[in-house]
Order: C-alpha cells, then structure tokens, then sequence
C-alpha cells in the first residue's frame, strides 16, 4: 500500500495557498518552484485539486490557483481523496461465496466480518485526516515558516 | 492506494486455518480450493505469511500450513503487513527542505506537520486492524459457517 508522492505535494502547496492574500493567485510555477517540484508533474495533482473544488483554477495571464475555500474549511482528506480517489484500499472480492467452501448467496446479505473490518479501520484513517484542516496544518507549522511563506507566496502571488 | 488482493485470501485462509484440528497441516491446494484461488499466486501470499511468523510451514508428505500461534495471538494486522509490508503509505521526502522555500535543517528536527499528521492517521488504521485477532474474526462469522468451515477444513487436514 503507498500512497501518491502527489499527496505530499499537494498538502504542502494547499497549506502555501492558505497563507496567499486574499483573492490572489498562484501559477504553478511558482508553487513548484517554492518545493523543487516538476512543474508538469506537479500540474496533474493540482488540476486533480481544482477537479475536486479544492483549489479555484483561474485562466489567463494573472492566472493562477488558489484556495476555492477558506483554509478552515478544507479537510486534509479533501486532499488526501482529490489526490488519490475516494475510491477504499481494501476491495472485497466475495470470495467467500466461492470454491468447495461457497458460502450461499442468501447467506451474504451481510458483509463478511473481514470486509466490515477492513471498512472500519479505513473508516478510523479517513476520520483523522477529517479532523484536521488546512488551516489547522499551517497553525502547526514551527515559529516563524507561517511569517516566512506568507511573504514569500505574497511576492509569488498575482 | 490499494491493498493487495492477497490480504483479503489471507485474512480468509488465518480464519480458516483457526478452525483446523489442533497440531494439522492444510495444504495450500486445499486452501486455495476452499475460496477457488489460484494456487501459485497464493502460495506466494502463504510463505510470506510464513515468513511473517503468522504460519508455520511444514514440508513433506503430510506437510502444509497452520497458524504459528494460537488464533487469539494473531491479530489481523499480522496478517496484514505479513502481505502488505510494514512499510507506511506516506513517505516524506521532506520538500520542505527544497526550492525557494527551503526550511534550513536546523528548523526541520521535528518531523514536518503534514508528516506528523499522516502519521497519526496511518497509527489509527494500524491500532484498528490489530485490535482484533483471527479468533474475533471467526467469532464474527454468520451463525453455522465456523461449524461448516471447521468440519471442511478437517476433511482437508492431515
Ligand atoms: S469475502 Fe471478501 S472479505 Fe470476506
Ligand atoms: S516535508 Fe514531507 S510532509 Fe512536509
């Protein structure tokens, strides 16, 4: 099980947008050039982003990104699942309902234990990432990087 | 991210193993053929399972594979990084550290937030797939499938 290096990326420039100026934008460039990022591979997670309504994609030559909502109300989840897909780790293939063991299908209206597990413990992993927001990420940041980005996104910013 | 389709056989072959007469071996060809699996690729699945100290294999004749220990002291989560690895789904690769942004190495001696917080989310996958064992799981079975599969898997023990 890994997770998308993308992820790491896109949590890291959505909590670079948070510190934008209002209303201002951000080109991709200058989101990937604050990380080192590939700017074309860094554009696929941040389209993926404004897919999601995470991000607000605007057009033209003061273009940019920026946050489609306050930072307080974007979920690291929101990004985590714009990133990777809602779609859960574990798929159940029913298997009990095959070979010389075959569990009858009136027998399966239920999910089985293993796949009630499975979506529990998922379930566990999505609700931490629910609980904290972008805003909350960028509170957590060591003294002085909040001062220190917001400068530095306000000179990239359009 | 995806889970391998090995956790769910090897969910299912623990649980079935749980229900085996105490001291006998199945054969991977008689577990493969309770859930209609292939049996090279789940053999695969089996020795890491071995490897992992959840199975212990015993070649010959009359050789096959039991649980190592007793079902109550093999959580799921053993079966689960057995297959999986034990590796985290969330690499940093400390981007911080990188691009016009760069937080000097001084600053970064604490893991970054976003580090910190997948971390604590993959922590509650984790503490939820270990607290609940192979015998909680047969326990979780539909009233009369641990009987059935228990009374299968001793016509195919030996
Ligand atoms: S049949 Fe899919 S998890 Fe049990
Ligand atoms: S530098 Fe890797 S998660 Fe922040």
């Amino acid at each position: 099980m890994k997770l998308s290096q993308g992820v790491e990326w896109g949590l890291h420039c959505a909590a670079l947008l948070a510190l934008a100026p209002p209303g201002m934008t951000v080109r991709r460039e200058g989101l990937a050039g604050h990380y080192a990022l590939p700017v074309t591979y860094l554009a696929k997670h941040l389209q993926a982003m404004a897919r999601a309504g995470v991000l607000h994609a605007v057009t033209g030559p003061r273009g940019g990104y920026r946050l489609a909502r306050p930072p307080g109300d974007i979920t690291v989840l929101d990004v985590v699942e714009a990133i990777e897909g809602p779609a859960p780790p574990f798929v159940c293939q029913e298997i009990r309902q095959r070979g010389t063991g075959a569990v009858p299908p009136e027998s399966c209206r239920r999910p089985c234990a293993i796949d009630a597990l499975m979506t529990q413990a998922d379930r566990a992993w999505r609700d931490s990432l629910r609980a904290v927001t972008i805003a909350d990420l960028v509170d957590r940041y060591p003294p002085g990087l909040r001062e220190r980005n917001a400068e530095l996104v306000a000179k990239a910013a359009s």
